[in-house]
């Protein structure tokens, strides 16, 4: 991520100011999440929260569901899972999860998709629309992508290992090569990490809903990005034993940006 | 701190379960925070929340306010100012604060404070305490000390330089010797670290509210030690120009941990 580029272009748009098409209000609802990005990476693969009570939160997110089977996506207030063979299927409100943020998606800005970019120009790109980073921010980019690389990982039983070891040995990745769908996802505050993953981090549901994950890389065709940003972030902590007796006092910032970046 | 200790302690208290009285259940309300501590340490020490407002969450609590005009404790749902001089203040309701935490203080275990310990042993004695290092405590600690030590910085003008530099060229320490009075704080999970300070972290105010600080060091004679647990934390960004353009990417865990021991 190009974070020195876009301090630059944001103190352009402090100038700009509300002249700017590009620069998102936020409209009071908070980020919501459950648990922490420290406590799964730490191997605390089960929470108490179901779906159902989740949704109360946001219906626009990303996350994990419980044994980490697989990877979880909120558009519409549908909850999709992305399991191990790739396959998306639409989640029950029982299921429960051990980490997941959550927004009411409300579009704020909307501006088209550049062409022909991969994942990392897309960040830079999106830096550059971006009121701040210092905020949270939705973002949904509904497109049509040339390729389009995620990954998801097999349920897990206990004991759990750290989810770095479980990626590095058992996550499975998948070439979607052209497809159209829809990239959910946040960018949080460089400040956020130890709760949250700092920086971009999308997963991706195929238009027919039949297929998505983590996304690793991807080629845009053409799309719409939107923004939906919030100055507010609530955190649920779990009450569980496994959450609570758990050591979460490790800086496990490395082992992130592995298991995030997929390699 | 002895959090290996602390660690230990933890387990036991699982196996005792609900038969402990020292394991304090979370109420249901949350920690609130307005802005973060990475901000603080930044500079940005104008902030656009009144302590009107902001008694809306919490009755108890630490902070400062703006220009950084003194260490800031809320106790009962009074707002009281240690100025540079060492004197305690009451503040208006339309007083700002660049930095708060507060919580609605609902006492849910309370113990008898040690005789003779200092500030570390303290800490390890409330690490015995507490029900798990992974949620938020609110502390109150109303008693006798044979010895304390407080400090506080005077009022900075703009542009204002890191936090760390203000106290290593400006703080101004107290001994307050034999006091009553009261500590207020929090001791939060290591995995905030950028949003607020992990540990332990403790303001005083004199029984007859004329002094007091962020705490440096004590000698206990005796008290009461009260403890309030929660496993949500809320957090309010500021939309303010200063906190929405600072670069708040660096971390001042460092910095943090001398401005925060004072030494």
């Amino acid at each position: 991520m190009s974070l020195r580029g876009a301090h630059a272009s944001f103190a352009l748009l402090a100038i700009l100011a509300s002249a700017s098409p590009a620069s998102p209000a936020s409209d009071g609802d908070a980020v919501y999440q459950y648990s922490t990005i420290r406590a799964l990476m730490a191997g605390v693969y089960d929470g108490d929260l179901s779906l159902g009570e989740a949704s109360r939160f946001g219906d626009f997110g990303i996350g994990t569901v419980n044994a980490i089977d697989g990877e979880l996506i909120a558009i519409g207030g549908h909850f999709f899972r992305v399991a191990a063979d790739g396959r998306a299927t639409r989640l029950p409100p029982e299921t429960q999860t051990p980490f997941i943020v959550l927004k009411h998606f409300q579009r704020a800005t909307a501006s088209a998709l550049p062409v022909g970019i991969d994942l990392q120009s897309l960040e830079q790109h999106l830096d550059s629309l971006l009121s701040t980073p210092n905020h949270f921010h939705a973002i949904r980019i509904q497109g049509h992508f040339r390729a389009m690389v995620t990954r998801s990982e097999p349920r897990q039983t206990p004991p759990y290992r750290p989810l770095a070891t479980v990626m590095a040995e058992e996550q499975v990745t998948f070439q979607l090569g052209d497809v159209k769908g829809t990239l959910v996802g946040f960018r949080s505050p460089d400040f956020v990490e130890g709760l949250n993953v700092p920086g971009y981090h999308f997963h991706f549901l195929t238009a027919d809903e039949t297929r998505g994950g983590h996304v690793i890389s991807l080629i845009s065709v053409d799309g719409e990005v939107e923004i939906d940003s919030a100055s507010r972030l609530e955190v649920q902590l779990p009450e569980s034993i496994a959450f609570t007796q758990s050591d979460l006092r490790a800086n496990r910032s490395s082992e992130l940006d592995a298991v995030e970046r997929g390699r």
